[in-house]
């Protein structure tokens, strides 16, 4: 019976995140391992002032079917946060992950070589795998990718596009140098290769700096994906991808055809949050409280573990990304975290091949500052077990 | 430049329904083009009152991510509507049109033969196109469809599933007798076939009768397509998917990968909208209203047409399948009728080649009883000058 499925379905990848999500619907366990925002920062109060101002005002055509692109309102809105952007060049998706979906709807056949970052977002690798990819990884540091690496992957397998997250990078919280960005422009120019700029927590930015976008880089052979799920709400679903008019028409017919178009009353409601300045007024409440909570587990790490393990702390984003000593299996480490009842992700899934490493990921924006402590406390109590176990 | 996308977008048909939308957006054009239900009878009010009772009770996780298979609440209670099915075999997507994009995702390999109906809905057959399938048509009346001619497409061409509308039909309105779907059933069974029913009508049941569904006929063999476009409001976007357990995991999977979920706050206010009855209210009171529109629509028909052209009085659903004469070409005539301020959708682009037709599919839920009747003597006009000009 299972020869009835397609291909992809064979070739996809059981998701890591579910295993977790599974273990750690026990109670009593402190997690770092979901990519989750902190529910008690929700802006509950004024999504029901919206809502409420909404069902008020707004007309019955507002439950119809609609274009796919999306509201022309909240498209306005996000074409003004790029430079030289226009509504024509915003498509409205379900959260991102449609945004990827599309994109990989656009563009690959079976067997297309892509390039990602190694390690990556566990999600992307996921769906490259199930459109049958031919992945290539570039290696990534603290500073940026290896551009010469990167080269020779634009020569010799002729990439469709480059996924990156250069900016507070999921799993690492690192950010590309700006030499690095400028070089990857002039690659892909040279090689006419699309660069995909996956931007999900360029918002959330505890430390001055000012980061450059491949839309002002690299405008017409970029594509940009966004997201309010991280800086507003998750369940409102929306995500919205940037690209010049030639792709964003193709992406177009794609959305169409998946789902016909995203709920626009949500649209409406988000257009008029970012209107009035409500955005990034709770974004920068947002930011407040998430660079408290990055700084309470650096304390933790740095107390609980001094000079046993390697990290930068992250100036935005929502992850720490840890080196154990080389001997250190995460994954193996992992059983016993949870006998300890901590949970994190092994840093080996965010490599396409999962070869076994010795780095987790740890997210700091959801755990509360009490399980901040206990959390790395347990972890290093896990880890002593292991080091014990394995002498 | 063209090159770079994949083979799917260079065979992805230009949708028709876009050609008519850009067409109609002119002010004064009466239009039975689009499958859209009426917005002046969508349950404003009651969608307020649950909203904002919604907005009191709800706690703030209501808007973090959550899990791909859709809301308990929901589940639940469309698991009650199908005999012997439990929340277990139920996943929530966008729109049903999802749950087609799904099960493209989880069948069908570039090659991969199906079997629609001819004539079928369009935007599957679009995205079937999209996905390389092999689309094989079996004849449609209005007693069902010809087995015969299915039995031989199932032995011969080993379809992966053979995707049906049986009940209130798009385009035709038609619905499939008993043993037109008990013989169905029997081959499916024979030769391994999974039937996907798309179920999208058939609330609007204008006449008494009881609809036998796959659900019951073929419980482990079948897939329903469901969703709430056309009995609620099509901006909450909420379709489903009804499968046997072994399939909804698959689908349920490919739904992760593509969107992670969709969105609970609306899942939530529609199970408690279908909880507290107030969804059958709600669809008894709008077949009271369509089967009205229906009448007006027959009538004029009568009235202008009389014996010069062909169809069924539609028993439910949203649609008038007419046919003229042989020698009239309903695509060269929907640009006269568009002068005549009247526009329709032409019976070819249901069909896989869009061979030249004498079929129409004219809406009647969306048009005031006012405009029924002025459209109607538009259309007959157009046909005058059509068959004048082609004499």
């Amino acid at each position: 019976m299972d020869s009835i499925f397609a291909k992809r379905v064979q070739n996809a990848p059981r998701s890591f995140t579910r295993k977790i999500l599974d273990v750690i619907d026990a109670k009593d366990i402190i997690s770092f391992a979901g990519g989750l925002p902190d529910e008690s920062l929700f802006p509950h109060e004024l999504i029901k002032k919206e809502m409420n101002h909404s069902l008020d005002t707004m007309p019955r055509s507002i439950y119809q079917y609609s274009q796919a692109q999306g509201a022309i309102q909240l498209r306005s809105e996000l074409a003004k946060t790029y430079t030289n952007s226009t509504e024509k060049e915003i498509l409205i998706t379900t959260g991102s992950q449609q945004g990827l979906d599309i994109l990989c709807k656009a563009f690959i056949d079976e067997g297309d070589t892509i390039v990602v970052e190694a390690p990556s977002y566990l999600a992307a690798l996921n769906l490259f795998a199930l459109y049958n990819a031919n992945i290539q990884e570039v290696p990534l540091t603290c500073n940026g990718i290896d551009t010469i690496q990167l080269e020779i992957l634009f020569k010799t397998k002729k990439p469709k596009f480059f996924y990156a997250i250069p900016t507070f990078q999921n799993p690492t919280g690192w950010s590309w140098k700006k030499e690095c960005k400028v070089e990857v422009a002039r690659l892909a120019k040279k090689y006419n290769v699309i660069i995909v700029e996956d931007s999900p927590y360029n918002a959330l930015k505890y430390e001055e700096s000012i980061e450059l976008g491949f839309e002002e880089l690299l405008p017409k052979l970029s594509v940009t994906l966004g997201t309010f799920s991280k800086t507003l709400v998750p369940d409102f679903r929306i995500g919205w991808m940037r690209a010049d008019e030639k792709f964003l028409k193709v992406f177009q017919n794609m959305k169409e055809n998946t789902d016909l178009q995203s709920p626009k009353f949500f649209q409406y409601i988000v257009a008029k949050i970012m209107k009035d300045g409500n955005l990034s007024l709770h974004v920068k409440s947002l930011i407040e409280a998430y660079r408290v909570k990055r700084n309470a587990m650096a304390e933790a790490l740095k107390k609980e573990f001094g000079k046993d393990i390697e990290y930068e702390i992250p100036t935005g984003g929502m992850f720490f990304w840890i080196k154990f000593d080389d001997k250190v299996d995460t994954m193996k480490l992992f059983d016993i975290a949870i006998e300890h009842k901590i949970a994190y992700v092994p840093g080996s899934v965010f490599y396409k091949d999962n070869k076994k490493n010795s780095y987790v990921r740890l997210n700091f924006t959801n755990a509360t500052f009490e399980d901040i402590k206990i959390g790395i406390k347990r972890l290093n109590l896990a880890l002593k077990e292991y080091n014990a176990k394995h002498e």
